[in-house]
């Protein structure tokens, strides 16, 4: 059995060739090993299967990259040799990790992949046993944080799905359902409008609003209640979407939502329109707080203000106090505070922006306000 | 956003309390550090979501086990207090890693779970300068690969549904076909008939079913076709389901292929009876090589004979050459040989096999012959 899926498109191979190219430059020495997942797939179009059994991509130092892959599933990837990638198959008996030490040669650093799994982590350290491990992530990213056009197309697109969702979210959100039901018709739609699939549904209806990272569960929603709808997926060239608007199923039962509600909105707005080349991720996330903390909710403002997205839901850059790195055009990520009353309702508003040569561009433009249904 | 769907069930807490008990005196003085997954359902009942923020099981050589979990995922977990599972939580700006090295005190081993991503292992590693890093894989699955009552169940259960899907095939493999309409049905009666999703569904035919690993494509299936058919996903207490039947479009378009099943037919009977409490893993594997070796079609069955299975699809016990290890009542794994023709076509049939007291139990029961439809 084999858990791979149909392959996905492949990017242009020129620009395949260049991102290998200045993974190797930004390594800068260090040997990298890049294990299946999101860094594979944005090094050579295909993300690869993770499984108990090695395949890594190895970009040593000198020479050329090479696909360390079990022999069974070298068929599963295509277009290697047009990328100048060479194959190294294994079968089970051989030892896959040694074959790897010798592609990578006797570098002093070896920097895996962040999600590499410690199966193949260790056994790495202990086939180059004089090397210095490290991670990838931070190499990886100064790359893939910087989106091309076409990247930012593909977000684009899965914005405008994501957004086509949450204008339908009032044929499913009443009285009487479930939060599980809702979300099950959420996650149909969000394939029918063009995801490959709903990876993540949230509809957090009254108290449970109040809990940042509740996904779904068996409670009714009633009649006054306030449903936060986070939502998101991934379109055929892998980049996601992750949208949430906030609901109100008939007129809010707490007499507090709506003042509380404009400053989260207000809070939002500014985190967007303080996003331009330059400003630091902090900057953004303290646009947001400063807001809702000087409106008395500070405390209930309880996450950071964003993360960076793309190939990955969660990814650099960041938007958290303590991350001072400048935002330049190309960078991704969602603006998405909340406030959150615990036990009684929360709220939250995200949307997707892009830095632009001199501001951002929201992939997401479905109304901020709260929604009345 | 987050991924965690609904909560799956708990086993009972005192079968979860033992198995924290068993992970502790098994690891002999190393700490553990149990990522989400598949072992942290195992020893908590419950998987997780694998975040970029630290989440991690701490089983300590003396003291309680603790969860570090960030502050927002913590409402996620149930049940940690009548487990005796302190809670850690930390927010965003904390460092984890410095609270889970406390915990763990000054251990000399420090043994992490083989799905940890690299991302923790590194971290964890330099919170523990000191500490010599491991694997937990070694330790955990000497619990996990001897099943209770309640797990062969649940494979039982899993294996049922299963077969329930292989025994409808006949609707939706017809020639004109791709193999991906017919996957996309398989898929949809895999949900149907009792697991909680499709987790891997191969369809491959004619000469696509040479290739193990194949998994669906636009192929349109003609008259003639062997095809082979290999489906599993989990039931809902988490344990999986994988069967292989092989398939026939009419009279077999190749002459060879009536003479050849009937080897693949022995050899997995044969290796199936050759399970049994002391028998090693790699005997079952010679069992079935063996025939298929003397029929001179060795060369063609290029592949080790099983896995083990549970809550992962792939686990230990692996039934491969080298693996010396005597089997025991409760064992669970695949007996799945093939013969792969390249150019034209290949089979596999695959049975779920449990040791019992004097033999193996078959979770599978659809029959073994070549299908012809």
């Amino acid at each position: 059995m084999a858990r791979r899926s149909a392959l996905p498109p492949i990017p242009d191979f020129a620009v395949l060739r260049s991102r290998l190219d200045r993974a190797r430059e930004a390594a800068a020495g260090t040997g990298l090993v890049i294990a299946p997942g999101s860094d594979l797939r944005y090094l050579i179009g295909q993300p690869g299967g993770s499984f108990e059994r090695l395949t890594a991509l190895l970009i040593p130092a000198d020479g050329a990259p090479a696909l360390v892959v079990p022999k069974l599933e070298a068929p599963g990837f295509t277009g290697l040799e047009e990328l100048g990638v060479d194959v190294i198959t294994w079968v089970d008996g051989v030892d896959p990790y040694s074959l790897a030490a010798e592609r990578l040669g006797g570098v002093e650093r070896v920097a895996v992949s962040d999600f590499t799994p410690a199966l193949h982590v260790l056994a790495i350290r202990d086939a180059l046993p004089k090397a210095e491990q490290m991670l990838a992530g931070p190499i990886v990213r100064e790359l893939r944080m910087r989106k091309d056009a076409a990247e930012i197309e593909a977000l684009r697109k899965a914005g405008a799905a994501i957004d086509r969702v949450h204008a339908r979210v009032g044929e499913w959100l009443r009285p009487g359902r479930t939060e599980a039901e809702v979300g099950a018709d959420i996650a149909a739609a969000i394939v029918e409008e063009g995801h490959t699939e709903a990876d993540f549904v949230i509809v957090a209806s009254g108290p449970n609003g109040a809990s940042p990272h509740h996904a779904l569960s068996e409670r009714v929603i009633e009649a006054g209640d306030v449903v936060v709808v986070d939502i998101g997926g991934p379109v055929a060239e892998g980049y996601n979407s992750d949208s949430t608007r906030t609901y109100a199923v008939g007129a809010p039962r707490d007499a507090d939502v709506t003042a509380t509600y404009a400053v989260l909105q207000q809070a939002q707005q500014a985190a967007v329109d303080a996003v331009r080349p330059g400003a630091t991720a902090e900057s953004i996330d303290a646009a947001a707080r400063d807001v809702i903390a000087a409106a008395g909710f500070g405390e209930y403002f309880i996450h950071r203000t964003g993360h960076g997205i793309g190939l990955d839901v969660h990814e650099e850059p960041y938007i958290v106090a303590g991350n001072d790195l400048p935002l330049e055009a190309g960078m991704a990520f969602s603006v998405e505070p909340g406030i959150y009353q615990p036990g009684r309702w929360g709220a939250r508003i995200e949307d997707i922006v892009v830095v632009t040569a001199d501001g951002g561009e929201s992939m997401n433009n479905q109304p901020h306000d709260l929604v009345v249904l």
